[in-house]
């Protein structure tokens, strides 16, 4: 008998929802025979918007969910009384063991809260960070964390620093990773109260290949391989990377356009131009895992359409495959010992 | 007789000094006659690069200071012990009513406490914010703070959207510039405890255009005129616009190499797309005025050419000009009675 890798997917969050979700739904289980999707939302919408799709029916089923948590609505009021929303059906599925993870492009903030409410946290780790994918010169770093904890502490920005290790090493595949502080110059005396007080205890674990402190100037570099933040500046960063280029994108393009040579060269570079912009945008890298959880939540960015739909579930399995959770459990208590 | 505006400049510091720092010099007291120069560093040195040039002697004097504070120098020690470098040299011709302003490209740090220390706060100033101005697709901002003060405080935050709005109004002259503090959200109730803080006391502000909350991702867009941020904030900011830029830059121009056909359209959108770099390129906005203080410190750019030192010398006239620390000194006054 087949063991599927059970994803539920939030039919109902996102700008695209619910065309672009089922479709990369739909794509995730033709693409691998392992994944089982649990689409959630409101049934006869799915069931008319999966009709013109052909697939293994017993890789894809719908849960029915009534209700949406929009945007706008605070995260902690919608959670508690939208009890049929997708977002909470999905989340409780995976409480109760009935799926393996979650993904969702819905709200940010309902997501991080059910996450910890509902899914609750693994036994001593004290905040789940949201840990997003940055594209850099050379590749990916993983940016942790990125907006679930404003405020956080020093033994936080430590967990943070094990979990993306772990992340980094066995979903991305990357050896032993480099662990860098986000500070404000090099040196080990500059900073914040916060980075001043990790910088210590970061350097002591010797599970970490703890590089020192990185600006933020060479985070793009790529020069290490999980950025260690607390939420706020983690939030800042991934959404400047995606300020600065799209409007520098904007201004290339235009200023191409400003006479009939230039013009003329920007057609032949269109296709390359396009290619490079694709390859430097956090999008392309699915979703964010939000780590810690006793099972795994992604989210998806709200733009998101059915090629980052797909990517966010079969990155479900790899993580589900390594046993992340197993190896955070493990390193975690390891370290309370 | 002429009424100079006496810029004290750093000969000594920076990447490029002393040659691009003396020419920097020269160049602005060609162009403004009302400006007199002091140019700081060691005195036969500078006389040997200044004799290439032809300027009218009354408006170019050099000031001796055997001295130089290397930026790897822990900065309080540095202003403690060297008291006859450029930067301590400068700083005293400034609190002294020797100079009305100072300019220096040498170790942000030691410009940072010698402002604080050696130059002093106007009265009812609590803290002295670094204000770079940063390009948007539609112009300018003012990044402010960004690296004097971290771990700031709300009334902290609130002088530096008062001060910076009138730089803005004043030196840059936009009108009732629009200030914003950098949120990781656009809803009054999110954000870390230091913006939930400041954000109720910036709106009751009655002399501001406040206009709420940005996020980092709008910032490029120049949805703000004054982004009110604490230093560590800032910092990661400035440096990560920097890093994105350059790193895009780069992916688009390997982009381009990529194919015959590319590379003949590069050829032709070269002159187009340096263009639209340097428009991008914050160093093009003259150097960081540090505010508060008693008389004018600019820090420029460590990498700063001629150009950039013309520019921050000529930005200290219109900050003199425009009678901007009596605005300020008013401004705070008023507010603390």
């Amino acid at each position: 008998m087949q063991e599927y890798i059970r994803v539920a997917v939030d039919a109902m969050g996102g700008d695209h929802a619910p065309d672009e979700i089922v479709k990369g739904a739909v794509d995730a289980v033709l693409s691998r025979k392992e994944i089982r999707v649990l689409l959630i939302g409101q049934k006869e919408l799915l069931e008319e918007k999966l009709k013109p799709y052909t697939f293994p029916g017993e890789q894809l089923e719908i849960v029915q969910a009534s209700q949406v948590i929009e945007t706008a609505e605070p995260p902690v009021a919608a959670i508690r009384s939208k009890k049929d929303s997708s977002i909470v059906v999905g989340m409780k599925l995976v409480k109760n063991g009935e799926a393996d993870a979650f993904v969702s492009a819905g709200s940010s903030g309902a997501v991080l809260v059910g996450g910890q409410v509902l899914v609750g946290r693994i036994k001593g780790v004290e905040r789940p960070p949201l840990a997003p994918l940055i594209p850099t010169k050379t590749g990916v770093s993983l940016l942790i964390d990125c907006g679930a904890n404003v405020d956080a502490r020093p033994s936080h920005l430590v967990q943070f620093a094990r979990m993306g290790s772990i992340y980094m090493e066995h979903v991305v595949g990357i050896k032993n990773p480099r662990v860098a502080i986000v500070n404000i110059g090099a040196e080990e005396e500059k900073g914040n109260a916060l980075v001043k007080e990790t910088f210590p205890l970061l350097k002591e674990c010797r599970d970490l290949n703890f590089i020192g402190s990185i600006e933020a100037r060479d985070i793009p570099h790529g020069y290490a391989d999980v950025i260690v933040c607390e939420a706020f500046v983690g939030n800042v960063i991934l959404k400047l990377y995606e300020g600065v280029g799209a409007v520098l994108i904007d201004k290339i393009k235009g200023g191409m356009m400003s006479s009939l040579r230039s013009k003329l060269g920007a057609l032949l570079v269109k296709p390359a131009l396009k290619q490079t912009v694709k390859s430097f945008d956090a999008s392309e890298y699915g979703g964010a895992p939000l780590l810690g959880l006793k099972g795994l939540v992604v989210k998806t960015h709200g733009s998101s359409k059915a090629k980052e739909v797909k990517n966010s579930i079969i990155q479900c399995v790899t993580f589900q495959e390594q046993h992340i959770n197993d190896k955070i459990k493990e390193n975690i208590l390891r370290e309370d010992g």
